[in-house]
């Protein structure tokens, strides 16, 4: 598997644009991804009992299990919380930008990111979708493009993308995501989009993007807040001409490891930009006695406020790491729990077998100063393990969300 | 019932004393509550896997149902994490209070607070027992002191007390607790104690405190995180010479009319004196299936950081508090919310059956520049109710659970 410098365009017969069409005040506000050729579709939505009007309109297409062909993004406005109204809209947005690309309306995905409680102002939307359409292009600028109009307040655009070979043909995954953005009423939305021309059934498709999502964008945390339009969504148009994967056999695998490290590079990325975020911290739980113990042990930490600041202050403080694992609801013998914090400036351990050690604070203050951070905390219950990424908690973090009126 | 100017030493039979023995650099950090008679006990403790050793001391003797007559506090050192010898010391904390009282030291609670990882100063403890032993009193100052003792970075002590009459009786209530306080490396602990002269079985003192703290103490949240070290214990020593309380009759219930209070009061000012807590929020949940459903919502708002970052920027965000009803796993119809806003200055609002309506945005500002707001979300599944209090997420809470190192 290689890195190219590329995105939701890379893989064969994907086009997209990102334009500014008037949502925003200035910046990018539409962006359109399109498959030349019908493709199989695999999404997963917000559990949020409150979901936004285009989550309930991809849930429904996705049900069909039809194929799918264009995905239209707006920011500036999430279509949450806008009733009946909005689910008009959502349906509006898909049959415009269906017309557009001689699709049906059942064809096209939409996803909406930014203001809860405002109607989508479609007199803008309508012939913004229009006139973004006609800037389709499976240019490396027009992925970049895309991915930077579906920001909100993320500080930088996130993409990435991969190529392997398969039997002869080389297969290339795309993707872009956006992470926490802020705008009144609001609250962080994720989004997440991937492009890739292999050839897979749907079935194995949503597989790999289930069992992918709960390592990686579910092993992320800013805030512990979960929004009402968070939606991944991954594309396969076959244009590889790969032969057919419908079993899990070899391609199966290598696909799936390809797709899972676009998709934990995006859930990363977005971690990188949290709001506020100053600190990147990687929270390895490992010898836990299964994997569902060993994710929830790692989210519990890297959720913990008190661990999060512990982290904003550089203090090598296993005392709320170990509190947060105990409140978990996992069980667990506490004396035989290990935990180390490294980072590029060293490690360090500073619990052995549940017993404090003492340690050199400085030289602990040398490793949290750096601004990626790994804590490691080993139990011996078993041999599974998990990876969870979040960020620390700022001041900017509280005058992001806090301070609405300057 | 009426509230008096008293706290633990106000019912019949009870002792106290608070001093300083030299664990903390200044401030007080041993108390004592003492009852003349054998007292009936009921307790509840924290439900983190990692347990501080008095609190294993204190689950193990509660379980032994035998009487209580004494609780040994000490601040300043939490006693956990601190392996075997942890226990050893927290028996040897009761077996100092039981020699100088002339009980058996399974007549003793125990209970610490403060710094964890480290093991407590035995030398200063056993005599600073000893010394402050002496000082017993049951004097209105005394209850104060022993306030003060159990103290870390509290900044001020919570104490209350309640008289009612029951069949010709006057029984008393009295109780203190203590919140977050941060001492490194370090976690929230609250600790809470009611003495109360009421003659009641102990089956039914465990079970109105069982009862009481669902509502009380488990529906506050500073931070989300629960320490290794909550306690709540009870004990009633039968001094005010009522008829046994053993069925669940009226004297029960007004007892547990004048206990609830108690409890909800000590768990308000936990709240109040919340880490970097600049407003005293209450989420008020009606028309819910259930009350569990209820009480789960309430604290899922109260609890979420958006939630508390929009208070602490006065900001009438009512799709953050929409959005964490959404993720708290109860379902509900989105489309007949109602939300809220009510203070001394006034109430708004915002969301009429699942729709944002136009707001005042001054007059919303004006009414949460309150320190005291209220926040009330109506839902059509019910008729159950709860209540949570909390707290704003400001920049003092991440300056001291982050700025260790200054």
């Amino acid at each position: 598997m290689k890195i190219i410098d590329g995105g939701i365009t890379s893989p064969k017969g994907f086009k997209a644009a990102g334009n500014y069409i008037g949502i925003k005040k200035k910046r990018k506000d539409l962006a359109i991804v399109y498959s030349e050729f019908p493709a199989k579709a695999a999404a997963t939505f917000t559990t949020n009992v409150v979901k936004a009007a285009p989550v309930l309109w991809n849930q429904q297409i996705i049900n069909e299990k039809g194929n799918i062909q264009a995905i239209v993004v707006n920011s500036g406005n999430a279509n949450a919380c806008t009733g009946e109204q909005g689910m008009i809209d959502a349906q509006q947005m898909a049959q415009t930008m269906a017309d557009c690309l001689g699709l049906k309306k059942e064809e096209v995905l939409v996803a909406s990111t930014g203001v809860i409680g405002v109607p989508l102002p479609m007199n803008v939307i309508c012939p913004g979708i229009e006139k973004t359409a006609l800037k389709l292009s499976v240019s490396r600028e027009a992925a970049k493009e895309a991915a930077q109009a579906i920001m909100t307040t993320d500080t930088f655009s996130k993409e990435i993308a991969v190529t392997f070979e398969l039997d002869g043909k080389m297969i290339t995954i795309g993707g872009m995501a956006k992470g926490s953005g802020m705008i009144h009423p609001n609250m962080a939305t994720m989004l997440s989009f991937i492009t890739t021309d292999i050839n897979i059934s749907r079935e194995l498709l949503d597989k790999a993007l289930k069992e992918s999502i709960v390592d990686s964008y579910n092993m992320i945390s800013v805030d512990g807040d979960t929004s009402t339009n968070d939606m991944v969504v991954a594309l396969a148009n076959g244009a590889a001409e790969n032969v057919l994967i419908d079993t899990e056999n070899e391609d199966y695998e290598q696909f799936k490891t390809a797709f899972h490290f676009v998709n934990t590079y995006l859930a990363q990325q977005i971690v990188r930009d949290g709001e506020g975020a100053g600190k990147f911290i990687e929270v390895n739980v490992k010898g836990a006695k299964s994997k569902c113990d060993a994710r929830t042990l790692a989210k519990s930490i890297i959720t913990s406020n008190l661990v999060k600041t512990a982290f904003f202050g550089e203090d090598a403080n296993w005392g709320r790491i170990l509190c947060a694992m105990g409140y978990s609801g996992v069980t667990f013998d506490t004396s035989k729990v290990t935990i180390q914090f490294a980072s590029q400036s060293g490690n360090i351990t500073v619990m052995k077998n549940g017993t404090p050690l003492m340690f050199d604070e400085d030289y602990a203050y040398q490793i949290l100063h750096e601004k990626d951070i790994k804590v490691i905390a080993l139990l011996e219950e078993g041999s599974e393990e998990a990876t969870a990424w979040g960020c620390d908690l700022s001041y900017e973090y509280v005058r992001i969300n806090g301070e609405y009126r300057t």
